[in-house]
């Protein structure tokens, strides 16, 4: 055996180091400055089948793929989160002696530690206290140090501190694979991995605390759960903050109630939003607006029922899939039938695929629906309007030849790109969605169908200038497909639009058209919602742009503010003249000062507001004032028309 | 005891007679002619609680209220096909000698026997054969005799004559109960009342046979059940026909699929229609002519799920009610809970109300929805889109103060004059539903209330000019309502849009409102839906314009139809001009012949076809056909547009 092994990396470049290197040695031989911001790294071993997240200090023995990884990976982050709870259990081990530890992970953002503080419950001051802490230790730069242990010295060891929960822990391991790890005066019984040391982390926050049963079970003790983030620089965790309260101001769920857009009832059922009249209106202009679309990109809109027989969804293979984990079949009482609340609309539209002979000539048909669609949802997952029991989707179903497939996915794109443009999303990028080539089987349809599917999303994404990333091994078992996330206003991404290749439900209903060969053949199906659910992107639009929405969109577009009730008359004409140019709000009439009126109109986010007194009605004029940018001056009726026209169509391109 | 007996008659007037005197006696005091016409009466006497309907010819011996029934009257109607199933009886008894009887009721319009004729089966001759007969023995004008006859004279009488059925009739019956009617040479067990003489019988039709179990049970014997019309004059007859003839052409589930409107799946479930792209256009049009007018009207549109919790139901009291005989409850498959389709929009609609105190500056609240609902149907009653399990209203719900009910009212009487008048429905009136004063404890709601609520229905209906009928004890136990029938262009009356006032869901879901007095008030909900259900109006509309749907409303409106191929980049540019004019249509350039084309666009009843030829594209014009009417010559674009605008706009007010 050779004392050095080869170690590749993810550019493809091969290395050679002495046996018993680690990352960390891989990662100088590159450069100081990429070693100082190593975390951890994903290591692969010739006697592995898949990487492992390992400690950049942890020595290599054999030949192995290496990949370094650092904040800018997800991977790096959660050992960055990861090494920070126990940053965190040292801290408060240190400030509350006799603390008992739980356990401590990394989470999607930042990490928490359940912990048993006896009968003390921990304040704004504790937290504070435990932050400074935290970053005390941290400037000791203390290295995470890996230990094997044997199970007897480890359950010494949490003997004599006392810690019930990580005995509990050791009880179920087996002895040979239990490692300590180890940062200043803090030890914990962990698998690791570990950040080098502490001195990354340079900016800690505690969010909140809540209560959580030991090992998730109702019937042990309640410990406390500490939530906290930290960060490599304090400049990141400002912003997380400020993010974070952002995020907070635009709730949907938050400005849902303020601008009265929906409201959920206890009585209705959880997850079953009723839409008040301006949610309702919102929603009315998004059909239009995306129906408008459709037609001329060549859809036919159709309607269908919202349930249909346990038949339709046994021939679609939903029922098998997933009819256990679904809302209930309902019963006719005299007739020996089972109706399913829709889940999807696909398998009606292949009834209407199916119900006359198709020809060649015909294709593609497109067919659309608005359909409202129902999927049960545990409560405990319900979450305003993106996690719901009852959506509508903007749903099409195109059913085509092979060899429209390519052409169809680029009108659809086309479409797409043309709906997050209207509604102010500059920011998305797409992922195709491929199959896993090594588990083929896994996956119907013949490998010809799918190279080719496959490949016409790829020519088509690039040909319409859409950045992508491919991931292997995440299409649906009946087809390829291309999901869109667009960035939101404050950087998150949210997955909103969907096309979907799907060859399953033409083979399972059957489907068939007449060739130009006057031969049976079996259509594509793809599915497609720009949108995704109105629910969903209502939500998210109303997040990215704080509920003040694009002006063709606002529920009300204007409001006439009368200075006093002289004025009224004068403000019903100026009203009146603005609804004969369709645009829509209404006139504060309460007998309330104008202050009041302006701003109760800024909480109601309406976009333009016209205030009219003595001047205003002697000159024929309105006062604008526009909704966060203030006064804009005075203007005749025509003037403003002229204003409020320019920036209606500012964002609306075709509509 | 005095020999004379007062007669009351429907006008008040009061007459006496001698005691034993007979309702045609009464007739021919008043004249010969009327009495002529009588064919049975309506008599209460002062011992019945309820009137009878008599044979015209029984004594009366007290003092009774009488009511002279003719063809006019749907009472009078019935005797008169009463007794032509008789008639019919005794022609097939002369034709078919041994031919054995079962029931003969008269039914909505006609009649049927069920016979046994052992193993001969009726042809149209014999159809022709039996109608020959009745009229002969008509002619004959022979007089319906009654009499009483003892049970065992009656069984001796079947006996000897070998009827089965009769005699298994006869065996439910009490002795001093049987009556016999006899005309001609035929007597049956039968309880009355019939005509004077057949004379009045002067045209007869067998419309067609079908089996039908004896007493309706499946495991009895089938007999054959002949339906067949008569009327007093022949030409009655002929326009009958050809009434019926009319409307199996334009039945709404044969023009439903060559007009490719909807169609039904039996994978989806019967009475669930699927919505085809121009059957879901025409419901668009129809939707948002609705949402114009009512957003005109004051409406504010919501949008709520097609499922309810359970509770919801059990609070509106629609699941006490009707929860037995509905689509039966969903479960979730993992909480224990229990959802309904919903049957009706109102309960969502009062949780909306709810959702935030309301003041009584903010009443009116109209409150509309195009909701679908679902209601068990069983499925031998379905049919097309008139009875169907899932329909979609075009429903509102007015919350008002007491006061504003009357006006409410006018506003919603407006609404549909309008809706009726743009949809072509010229001839209309509207039914007033009325408490039954006897018995007020079957409703709701204080006698003030009723009254005030009734008399605004009344000067409401008047003041806005409707052809009214009051009908007593009709009102839903909830409050009082107006359902407007519609005679379609064969004369046929159905019912479309209903107004109804309700004072039961306010108080079952607390309702309330704070009043000018700063005090808690309930509101009172008005219920309407113009249209009914976008279903059902449809069938209507379609039945009523034969498929030839207002201009404004067809699928297509134009279709292009080029001579050849040559002329297919011209109709093209025609095409597409008219689009730019938001004219809609097709054009056909498929390598068919002109008269194909033509003959297959008349067909779909496209309303206007272009056609391009030669001539045409020199001309740069188009020669317009008009459906139905032919040729109307040839025009530029600019000047087709023009007729087309004029017409599109005869019937459309406001839209």
């Amino acid at each position: 055996m050779s004392d050095q092994i080869k170690i590749t990396l993810p550019d493809g470049s091969v290395r050679e180091f002495p046996k018993g290197s680690s990352s960390m040695d891989v990662a100088l031989s590159i450069s100081e400055g990429l070693a100082r911001n190593v975390l951890s790294a994903k290591v692969k071993t010739t006697s592995m089948t898949e990487g492992q997240v390992w400690d950049a200090s942890r020595p290599i023995d054999e030949d192995a793929e290496v990949k370094l990884l650092t904040w800018n990976d997800e991977e790096g982050k959660a050992t960055f989160w990861h090494s920070s709870a126990h940053l965190m259990a040292e801290a408060i081990e240190a400030l509350y002696p006799g603390t008992k530890f739980g356990i401590g992970p990394a989470i999607e953002k930042g990490f928490y530690y359940d912990i048993d503080l006896g009968d003390k419950s921990l304040t704004q001051e504790d937290f504070k206290r435990i932050e400074d802490k935290m970053l005390e230790l941290a400037r000791q730069k203390e290295e995470f140090k890996r230990e094997s242990i044997s199970k007897a010295d480890a359950i010494a060891y949490f003997k004599q501190k006392g810690d019930e929960y990580k005995l509990e822990l050791l009880d179920r391991l087996e002895d040979g694979s239990i490692t300590f790890y180890t940062q200043g005066n803090f030890t914990d019984l962990c698998r690791g991995p570990h950040i080098p040391n502490t001195g990354v982390i340079k900016a800690a926050k505690l969010m909140n605390v809540a209560g959580a049963y030991w090992l998730g079970q109702t019937d042990r003790k309640q410990l406390t759960r500490v939530y906290a983030v930290t960060f490599p620089k304090q400049k990141e965790l400002d912003e997380y903050v400020h993010l974070l309260e952002e995020a907070k101001k635009r709730d949907h769920r938050k400005l849902g109630k303020e601008l009265e857009l929906f409201t959920f009832s206890e009585k209705v059922g959880a997850g079953l939003p009723l839409w008040l009249p301006k949610g309702a209106l919102l929603r009315e202009r998004l059909e239009n607006f995306m129906r408008r679309a459709q037609v001329k990109a060549g859809y036919s809109p159709v309607v269908t029922p919202h349930i249909g027989s346990k038949k339709l969804y046994v021939t679609s293979g939903h029922w098998d899939k997933y009819g256990k984990d679904s809302f209930q079949p309902i019963h006719t009482p005299e007739e020996d039938e089972e109706f399913l609340l829709k889940p999807m609309n696909c398998p009606h539209h292949c009834e209407i695929y199916k119900s006359k002979p198709r020809s060649y000539k015909e294709l593609p048909l497109r067919l659309a629906e608005f359909g409202t669609v129902y999927r049960y949802e545990q409560s405990g997952e319900l979450h305003g309007l993106t996690r719901v029991r009852g959506f509508t989707q903007d749903d099409a179903h195109i059913f085509c030849r092979p060899d429209q497939v390519e052409d169809e996915f680029k009108k659809v794109i086309d479409l797409v790109q043309h709906t997050f443009k209207s509604l102010g999303f500059e920011d998305y990028t797409a992922q195709v969605s491929l199959r896993d080539p090594e588990n083929k089987q896994k996956y119907i349809g013949t490998d010809e169908q799918w190279e080719k599917a496959e490949n016409s999303i790829r020519r088509a994404a690039a040909e319409k200038g859409l950045t992508t990333v491919e991931e292997l091994g995440e299409a649906a078992f009946y087809g390829p497909k291309l999901d869109f996330m667009v960035k939101d206003a404050l950087g998150r991404k949210w997955q909103l639009g969907t096309i979907q290749v799907d060859y399953n439900l033409p083979e399972r209903f059957e489907l068939e058209y007449i060739g130009a060969d006057s031969q049976k053949h079996r259509p594509v199906m793809i599915h497609r919602a720009p949108f995704g659910s109105l629910e969903r992107f209502i939500a998210v639009l109303t997040e990215h742009c704080a509920g003040n929405f694009p002006l063709w969109l606002a529920p009300d577009q204007i409001a006439v503010l009368p200075i006093s009730e002289k004025y009224t008359e004068y403000a019903q004409d100026v009203f009146t003249a603005l609804q004969q140019a369709d645009i829509r709000g209404f006139i504060d009439n309460r007998d309330e000062k104008i202050g009041k009126k302006i701003r109760d109109a800024e909480v109601q986010k309406v976009p333009f507001m016209l205030i009219v007194g003595e001047k205003e009605q002697a000159d024929l004029k309105v006062s604008v004032r526009r909704h966060g940018h203030g006064d804009l001056g005075s203007f005749t009726l025509h003037e403003f028309v002229e204003i409020f026209r320019q920036e209606a169509e500012k964002h609306l391109q075709t509509v």
